[in-house]
């Protein structure tokens, strides 16, 4: 980010003092609608969902509300700086949720990084709610939240640094691997990272088909019995990626590698020399924000064929901005209660298929998230289940 | 409540699916002003924050947000409905909040019925709030919750049921007793109910000077060491009124009272001897709803000089939505930490200096809620602070 564009954001952000505001759907209202809104009428409102709960989907907000939760402790690439800082990018997840999905999204910044107490936070405010969406929360604790508030909560949990970054790099990919004429099935696929982005993704490409998928954490190569540095969700990776148990650093096992996949948080780990040892056409993802994993310009001089980033200052932006808002307007409508594996990968499916194969190239493998097809889409996609 | 008006509000509600909708305060959000709302710009707003925390009032929505927290628990003359369906009336004051106060005011309806609970539930989602409504909470829990949050949280916590009440009662009683030529100071008032809003009005009461005050609950007058049905705030109660330590049925102790102040949430507990028994000129305050205390017509011919209720079919109407969206703009704009006495005695002054003298009249005690100089009064009033 440029020092202007640094004080740009300031500036509109003081300006409009928070991005979003809560607005009456009564525009002009009168002392008759205040009787039907307010006291008495909404008595009668009131009673109806005390006797039938299930109306609560149809006579209150709640069908259409989703809480952005964050304690903090990882924002964007800026690390743990707590929730009182958090708080705009969640103000500006819930304007583009509600520009791009007509979703109402409203700030949740906790007051604690305890995992039970963000569990039971959840839980407590869950009636206003349709569904959560789990933001920047750090690794493993978010994936321990999220499976204990599936068992817990019933309303659907999105983890968008899990759920959404999946979609958008498996529909990236696709569309990636059709243009250099390989399979996802046989590609050699290597993901840098082991958090919530790395976790989501290699589980969503095992289930998408793929075989030869190898993560890497800061201890190297995920295998199964790897003993060091492990917990309970680099043992499901182990379990799902790696047949081969190749152990080796990053570099190592980078080698004849037909796909990257960064999502460290790590910049510039990625060397020229890395890439010249990857196989024929390349393709590298190098998804860390807001510095990457290499510099475009670098690895398009060592040869990588196709480079997506996850920043908005150059081409292919594979940024889950483009899953969020779409997703969670089908999940909310159709109220979709487990995102699973399968719902993700008809997402990303649709996704990629935004951009008519004449259109396809090495600097256009993935919509632009204002892109009018994609609710639509993704809407088809999911409209079986 | 009509069958008619119990249907419409259905069927309002039902076309509007939830009366309240997040915004955008960015209209036609370019591709520019996306890199400045979300990343990468949004990056130095959060690092801003993050090396200087009252950054968070400017840069942030959090000085104008508004949580509205309830239980469920004592639902308008409903009772323990539950939060599910209580969620009506917290979108409803959600709407009045932004129409007379600009405030943005968002519904958090609890899960749990648990003080400690409910308590850690607040503090939890502070960071996103400029200040508390605690709202339809049974008491004394909720006067119990106000206290520890008092201490513990660092953004002011407004009680409507017992402030909002509090303000609305003094102001529409310093106008009646103008009109009967009667002094505050010396006129004999009883307030029956010992809830959040007896125990709000009784200590404001107290504040504004009133001497010959007496609280009536279930168990009769309250009076220091009764004993019998009493709690820490019956307690308060006791040694801030009723210096005589009078007994009795509220029957036995309404005699020769100037003023009664029904805030029982018992219908049709006062009869037409009762009223006949009052002194010359009595002011009738029947504020439960949906069915007051007294049939306004009942009151009338019993004697009664000046009749509220908190109902709109009636003139006088003393309800709190006259107070709460004024009183909490200024509260949210001058950074009000405790809302003192001083301050709700300040706005009930202002808000009965609302109607000029020449306007006020037996049937118009107390301001419309659309009264275009509350604001301003209030503003004024609340100023020097």
């Amino acid at each position: 980010m440029s020092d202007k564009q640094a004080k740009d954001a300031i500036r509109l952000h003081k300006k409009l003092k928070g991005k979003i505001t809560i607005e009456s759907k009564i525009h002009n209202l009168t002392p008759q609608d205040i009787q039907l809104i307010y006291t008495p009428g909404v008595a009668a409102v009131c009673e109806k969902i005390c006797k039938s709960l299930d109306q609560k989907y149809i006579l209150t907000s709640k069908a259409n509300n989703v809480a952005i939760v964050t304690d903090g402790t990882r924002v964007l690439g800026l690390g743990n700086i707590g929730s009182y800082a958090a708080m705009p990018v969640m103000e500006g997840k819930s304007v583009l949720y509600k520009k791009f999905g007509k979703v109402d999204a409203f700030p949740i910044c906790l007051n604690t990084t305890k995992k039970q107490e963000i569990i039971d936070a959840i839980k407590a405010i869950e009636p206003v709610f349709g569904a959560i969406n789990l933001e920047d929360i750090e690794s493993p604790k978010v994936l321990e939240i999220y499976d204990q508030l599936q068992d817990e909560l019933p309303i659907p949990v999105f983890h968008d640094d899990r759920h959404g970054t999946a979609v958008v790099v498996l529909a990236a990919l696709l569309n990636s691997l059709k243009l250099v004429k390989k399979k996802i099935e046989t590609a050699k696929i290597v993901i840098a990272g082991a958090g919530s982005a790395g976790y989501g993704i290699c589980k969503l490409l095992s289930f998408a088909g793929c075989k030869n998928l190898l993560v890497v954490d800061s201890s190297g190569a995920i295998y199964q019995n790897r003993g060091k540095n492990m917990n309970h969700y680099k043992d499901e990776i182990a379990r799902i990626s790696n047949p081969e148990l190749q152990k080796g650093t990053l570099d190592q096992v980078l080698k004849n590698a037909d796909v990257f996949i960064g999502v460290s948080g790590m910049s510039g780990i990625i060397s020229e020399k890395m890439i010249q040892k990857m196989t024929e056409d390349p393709i590298v993802f190098a998804l860390t924000n807001p510095v990457p994993e290499v510099d475009p310009k670098v690895a398009k001089k060592a040869g990588a064929k196709i480079i997506a980033t996850g920043s908005y200052r150059y081409k292919n932006k594979v940024n889950n901005a483009i899953v969020f808002p779409y997703l969670m307007r089908v999940i909310l409508d159709k109220r979709i209660r487990n995102i699973t594996e399968e719902v993700l990968y008809l997402a990303a499916i649709a996704i990629a298929r935004s951009i008519p194969d004449k259109d396809l190239g090495y600097d256009n493998v993935i919509p632009d998230m204002t892109n009018p097809k994609l609710q639509k889409n993704i809407n088809f996609a999911l409209k079986k289940l």
